[in-house]
């Protein structure tokens, strides 16, 4: 949880692990202790505090405050959390999904300042995104807007759970590199140090592909330029739908920096329409750590302080 | 051109064959006949005019009402179309990419009414689209949003003048179609009337398989099923990016109606999310002739009476 003034000045933070799945009760609890916690070591009083602002998987509904599903926290289907917390709290809360505030964030106070269209995608154990457009958040007439991660790029691609084939998550997330990276140890004999993960694939994590890469392994490099390449390959998809000015690019995997992202600004060249791509530009987002935060209390201020 | 009342009622049409290859000028002088046309057909004074709206082929820069570039209209380069209009007429003039005006026109007057979240795809000889999200016309940065013709679903198809492999105008088409059905044509031995185009491919047309299919042919019956479930599994990348509630189809194509939305439906039901994609239609045009002439006098009404 994060204490923010009306400016975006971020006043206290306190960071928890989550016990998603000890019961539905436990988060809550871990929740409201935080808010507390903020609010002390931010020296504010409760009166001040003008709502609350959540980010968190989904799908969601934002407009009941409900959490319909969300895959780490087990316990919470069709659960009313903003109703939940608001009740504990005394404050009036508002839920989001996370990738969109995050990007929300980015565009308030980090990336995506003073672009009216701007996206922001999060590419971790999966992958997600959000979009300002025309000055105004994108969210869709059901919260569901800006999954990117589950925009084909090969209809006839490996199998997503979605409902797709080929999506962008088999291949720019933490997961999708892993699994090619595990693929081509099978099929291909090559020198590499993450040769000792051929037969345990499950072993093998996105930490070790960047720790070679890092180290200069051609092979770990390779697995990297791939899957950035198709990161640029789904970002022109989405271009040509939103025509965007700027997108950043957080979550975890985003941290190995141009191995990712030189890559996708190659693709986004060749790929990209000759009249809008020049101008487009793939940055790392600016506020990686607290973005999110901020594009939940954004939230609060539209509704409970601008309108 | 048409003569529209704030209301949205079409008081008077007058359509031109466009004498687009001639000069710069041809085009321009019969657009500027046929506003005073009618303007004269449905009886009005030019002092009563409160604007002119003008869908036009991109890319364009609507800020500066120029059109950049425009496939059919080989003369008009960087040509300032609505300052020209304007200069000749005496009338505030706007222009705005083709298939978004459709958007907008079916959003204000057709099957997008009352619906925040709205999407329309002109299926032609290329596919164009155009989007209303939250309630607001969205154009992108530089006019250049919801290019879903441009959309790749598969990245190692074939190429496309854009940049990209396997756009969706590859398959769902007008050209795609034809491009699909001539490939099978060559390379499987197959029994059906199309099979007088072998070796021809530059006879046949989208119409000749739409009236094979019309007849019952097995052959053409599956290539518009093909053309329909790849248009679904394109319009499941829009709908997974901007999460609309409704989306209409219009143009040439379109008008094979179930032939090619209902296997399209099928692949938005197989490939979407399931939390999202049971409440969303895939519907017809209601306004197929007249969308981009409604949407056109929609921005002109934004700009010149609701501002």
């Amino acid at each position: 949880a994060g204490l923010v003034d009306v400016n975006g000045n971020v006043l206290a933070l306190d960071k928890r692990k989550t016990l998603a799945r000890e019961s539905a009760e436990a988060p809550v609890k871990q929740i409201v202790d935080s808010i507390r916690e903020v609010v002390r070591l931010g020296g504010a009083a409760f009166s001040d505090i003008r709502g609350i602002g959540i980010g968190s998987p989904g799908p969601l509904n934002a407009k009941e405050g409900k959490i319909l599903m969300a895959g780490n926290l087990p316990h919470w289907i069709d659960f009313p959390l903003a109703g939940i917390i608001k009740e504990r709290v005394g404050v009036n809360t508002y839920i989001q999904n996370d990738a969109t505030v995050f990007a929300y964030g980015e565009w308030w106070m980090g990336a995506g300042r003073g672009k009216d269209d701007f996206f922001a995608v999060t590419l971790g154990t999966g992958i997600g995104g959000g979009a300002v457009c025309g000055g105004k958040l994108l969210t869709g007439f059901n919260d569901n807007a800006c999954e990117i991660g589950h925009i084909t790029i090969d209809y006839n691609g490996p199998q997503c759970w979605c409902g797709q084939n080929g999506c962008l998550e088999q291949y720019a997330s933490a997961t999708g590199l892993v699994r090619m990276t595990n693929e081509k140890l099978i099929n291909v004999h090559i020198e590499t140090p993450l040769a000792e993960y051929r037969g345990k694939p499950s072993e093998l994590t996105s930490k070790e592909i960047f720790e070679a890469a890092k180290a200069g392994d051609a092979f770990a490099c390779e697995m990297f330029e791939t899957a950035g390449y198709l990161l640029g390959i789904g970002l022109v998809n989405a271009l040509n739908l939103l025509n965007f000015e700027v997108v950043a690019a957080g979550g975890g995997l985003a941290r190995a920096g141009d191995m990712i992202l030189e890559p996708a600004r190659r693709a986004l060249l060749d790929r990209g329409f000759k009249s809008c791509v020049k101008q487009v530009k793939l940055v790392p987002a600016q506020r990686p750590d607290d973005a999110a935060i901020l594009g939940a209390v954004k939230l609060v201020i539209d509704m409970e302080v601008n309108s």
